[in-house]
């Protein structure tokens, strides 16, 4: 019996029309359709492709067993989610080897901060798996945004709100551009950053972009207990003009 | 009479089949199709969406002045392209002050190092102008390397390999992750700072990324000579094996 194989579908960062053309074709046609969710979610990634599906398709939500990397002790992040990802895997790996082919979807891109990295790395040895590239959720916040990100030469810093202040402060200062992801509870940190560099007046703010409930705020009217993860800062690189 | 509407469609890194549901719909009704385009080429943002076009839609090609930067004086590539980008945004202003719609064609992304960005900045203020995002070129890499590019809280630069040596070393000694873009003639002289760096064993190359002729080659057996400009080389992050 053939092996299935493993897809790894990027399908873009909201707005179900950013789907690849190819994301599409490979979704409608696998077997079994994998997402990562969390409890009593739907998951941003299940609700962008949901209306493509068809009543024979599995559908196999990953529960993740936890939503916050911030856990009392004895209880440890890492440990409960390296198990999780294992079940996962396990998971996957049985219907591969029954010969049914697995599309992972992604919201953005796989490879690009994706949770199905951690399934590529337990199962690309064993299976043939490909990864068909989306757009990705930067890439969807400039263009909502109308901004240029980067000119020419510039260089691109991508950077995690979760970074300490001044690892924060630093990246920043030599940036030609930068986009700053997973600011929820980081915002007021990143936002005081920004403000010694004296960029806070270059940077632009959105949420959920592409979205429906897509939002664009000025950085100063933020309220930074209200900022979702699904937020992004952008300092666009200096207009070159040509 | 209504004005027409601009369009910045980024249509992915090669494959036709990585273009957007977006982007085709909107391609598809556009009553004319511009796109940037070397002297004598066929451009590859073109070859990737001609088959969607119809007899009734205008192609418009934008063909660049020159080729290189890098022009005997008296000449000047700031002052030529310049006056390039001022033509090709007065030639669409006339189609978009006739009432038509103009969508511009970009490779990857368009506001990721795209020259669409130079139209943008000169009509987004006079006329409707929307931008639909695109995989870039750097995620259709580590697609087909098989490779995820950034884990957790990593942080990703986005070089180009125009850049001075030591600033190139200076800005991947503090990488997570990198992609270097516009090799071409730079090949040499970034290979050999990722030798310095020690970091030559973790890079990947790749050509034409997710088009027809498409290369892989291991980095020591690349020649300098013939890396295209459409090459990237990748520092993927550092597994973090939850």
């Amino acid at each position: 019996m053939m092996r299935g194989r493993l897809f790894g579908l990027g399908v873009g960062p909201g707005d179900p029309e950013l789907i690849t053309v190819k994301a599409l074709r490979l979704l409608k046609a696998a077997p079994v359709v994998a997402y990562f969710v969390a409890k009593g979610k739907k998951g941003n990634a299940f609700g962008i492709i949901e209306s493509h599906l068809d009543a024979a398709q599995t559908r196999l939500p990953l529960v993740y067993p936890v939503t916050t990397e911030a856990l009392e002790p004895p209880l440890c992040y890492e440990t409960i989610i390296s198990a999780f990802y294992d079940e996962a895997a396990l998971t996957i790996s049985g219907h591969l080897e029954a010969g049914r082919d697995v599309a992972v979807i992604c919201e953005g891109d796989p490879f690009f901060y994706g949770s199905y990295m951690y399934l590529h790395d337990r199962l690309a040895a064993r299976f043939e798996a490909q990864v068909v590239p989306g757009v990705c959720s930067m890439l969807g916040g400039v263009a909502v945004l109308g901004v240029p990100l980067v000119y020419r030469n510039q260089s691109l810093s991508v950077l995690s709100g979760v970074l300490p202040e001044d690892e924060l402060q630093q990246r920043l200062e030599t940036a030609d551009a930068a986009v700053i992801m997973k600011l929820g509870r980081n915002f007021e940190k990143v936002r005081r950053v920004l403000g010694k560099l004296g960029l806070d007046e270059r940077a632009l703010y959105v949420e959920r972009a592409t979205m429906s409930n897509q939002r664009i705020v000025p950085l100063d009217e933020v309220d930074p207990m209200a900022s979702p993860y699904f937020s992004l800062l952008v300092v666009p690189g200096k207009k070159w003009r040509a």
